[in-house]
């Protein structure tokens, strides 16, 4: 069985991956957090995952070359120096490094980007999502990456086609602005749903995150995934070959 | 059968109310538009619908008081002289001034403000809508009367009470806070749902229009329903008996 | 603080009701379950939940009755005997008996009562809902719960008025029917949805659960309500006042 | 500008694509019914689109072949010799059959393939749809399209892993099977889901009609695709470019 070395392994996901580790049916080879020696674990580990911070990055990256072991990097926050050293790091090792490691939102952006692409910019498209009361911004990260993707489909930038907080006289929609719109309440881990409007016919494209360990199961599939390839940068669309 | 008049019979209400007339099974007593005379429909009439503009309201009352008819008024962009006028005219005859005919949303409304006065300040309330991308103004009228239905089941006063255009750093929900999102694209005639999100679990009310047709219709129910009713003042959550 | 004690502790909801407690700020009072003393634990309670099994009930309220302590009695199952237990026990103290637990779904309920009273046999009701793979009966409980809330505003038999497993060359829809459709897959905890469709316009009235805990956060919300009140027999939509 | 005959004009579907000839900018050419002369319109048009009857098939693709032009057929309940004829035809011009010339549907069908193809087995396939209370079969056509292009993407036989008309004591899901369920009510005119229910999380990839000029709209992108193609059989997934 494949043995998955985790830094970062009393945090909040850390916790939830060594529960998703199990379930997958894989080994858990240990955990380092802070002041904890991640080369011990790299050499220990078949493929390690990174959900530490930024700070600790550099030397669990170095760890893992050292030892020749393929890592998942989940971290947020990271600079463009961290994403240097994740550059610099895959020259030696496979490296897949990711904002979000749900395998459905995965999928869902992909097919975003093909509606996107294929249907012309006489379809409208927004974004909605919903999440807990407690969340501090908006939209979420993720109808941002579906925003991106929906972008790239229709090879536009997101920057300058974006329509946010919609609100008052409006005036009518502009043709090819991607809208956004966030909902707040209750306990929602996370929903999501594209919208395609055309004369007469919706496209719907949603997702829904009964809780927050999917990231955890993601990660550990990516890990899995990521075991034995060769050196190189990765990303989650191809643990699911798109 | 009842024969319904119609004041404003060549705007898009009113022709959408004539065939609505003939799909209900009632018998179309006449239209009058600008410069025609409303006495003589309000003699033919057994009831009279106006769709017709605020400046031709007063005379339109006037002769259904004159002719001892019932009215409903469905012309929206009314002033506080036009709103004093129906009260008059409700001294007398029988009417129904609303700015909302369809019987879908008149029900909607009533359980939101039910939902939200039975389900504590816990409870998340969010309205999120819909409508086509040639609508000028956000939100839609329906969804700010569904917000003020939540906001009287609370005992709040909406204009204090309302999260409008979210976006950005926002910081965690305020407690009794109605949230508002509008959704726009294509070619919808207007979707709208409001949701009360508690921990663990979420209702939601929502209303699908398929068309505008559905105005007409419930217009004419309206009427049939107003037919023969005393003088007073009514509102459309009477045809529903609620 | 109120002190709340449990009858079948040690099951499934038994355990969830103890964490709803404390998230309540009210106090466990203590657990009995096969082989304990029910009536210690009566003595030493403010309000009692039982969540046991069927053979289990007939001492627990006993001892409710013998120590004068209102009861709620979430245990499925119960035959023609135990419900007639339950009647005799609440004419000594409060019992508030019931199938469901679930604060949303018992507003929905009379949502839907309310709207399938208030909206035509033109409208067609319709309920679907979703539920996880390890299901092995359709449609759900809770759906039979909506579906006679439904039937009941209509003043019809839901026996005599189901449409279940829609499949094939079925005919155009019978009027008055209440149709049922259900979905299975993953891990859902369990989504309902009315839908009324009537001519242009649809109703949508919608339960979520995120998870099976709103049912502990129910009978403990519904312990608390039931503190205090005379002897009597209270049903769900009680608490919230419906 | 293109000019587009119709076989089959006075038919409801005729109609419907007059008037989206008109909208899309191009020319009507003409129409042909019932004892009219198909190669008359043929020479005249510049591509033809066929909504016509199974017996009239035959005589439109002659006149097609023999004038050398494009033709879409739309005809349903087509044989298997109807069938053979189309591809005779396609040898010499470019021919399109198709059940359903909606672009929306046409571009979730082959969504829903991919995301089939790249979630595994642990994600359970359910397809819903809703349709107005006159429709006299479930699940509609689009539904089974839907599941077939599910099945493709799984790699299995749809007639062998259906589950339809789920009702009473089920057991739990069987892995593998694609489940069907259909809502019928109103005048929905045609709303279609497919959930993947994975462990934690769902995706939702629908689509919503608010109208049958959809397929007329259709059929007329897909007559001015098709003008000037080569001989041979297309899809409407290649007017999408899928």
């Amino acid at each position: 069985m494949t043995k998955i070395g985790i830094y970062g392994s009393e945090g909040r996901m850390g916790q939830a991956i060594r529960d998703a580790i199990g379930a997958a049916g894989a080994d858990y080879a240990g955990g380092v957090d802070a002041g904890g020696d991640p080369m011990a674990l790299a050499r220990e580990a078949d493929v390690l995952v990174d959900f530490s911070v930024p700070s600790a990055l550099v030397g669990n990256l170095g760890a893992a070359v050292a030892a020749g072991k393929p890592i998942v990097v989940g971290t947020t926050g990271l600079s463009a120096d961290d994403l240097q050293n994740v550059d610099d790091a895959a020259q030696h090792v496979a490296v897949l490094q990711t904002g979000n490691t749900s395998l459905g939102v995965t999928l869902l952006s992909a097919l975003v980007k093909q509606a996107a692409a294929r249907l012309g910019p006489d379809w409208d498209i927004e974004i909605v999502e919903m999440h807990h009361r407690h969340k501090v911004d908006a939209p979420s990260g993720t109808s941002l990456l579906l925003g991106a993707a929906a972008a790239e489909g229709r090879g536009v930038d997101l920057a300058t086609h974006s329509d946010r907080g919609r609100d008052g006289l409006t005036g009518a929609r502009k043709e090819g602005q991607i809208g956004f719109a966030a909902l707040r309440g209750g306990s929602v881990a996370g929903d999501h749903m594209v919208i395609l409007a055309g004369n007469g016919e919706r496209i719907e494209l949603g997702h829904r995150a009964e809780s927050r360990a999917i990231f955890a199961q993601g990660a550990v599939r990516a890990a899995l995934w990521l075991a034995g390839k060769p050196a190189g940068r990765y990303r989650m669309a191809d643990v699911l070959g798109l």
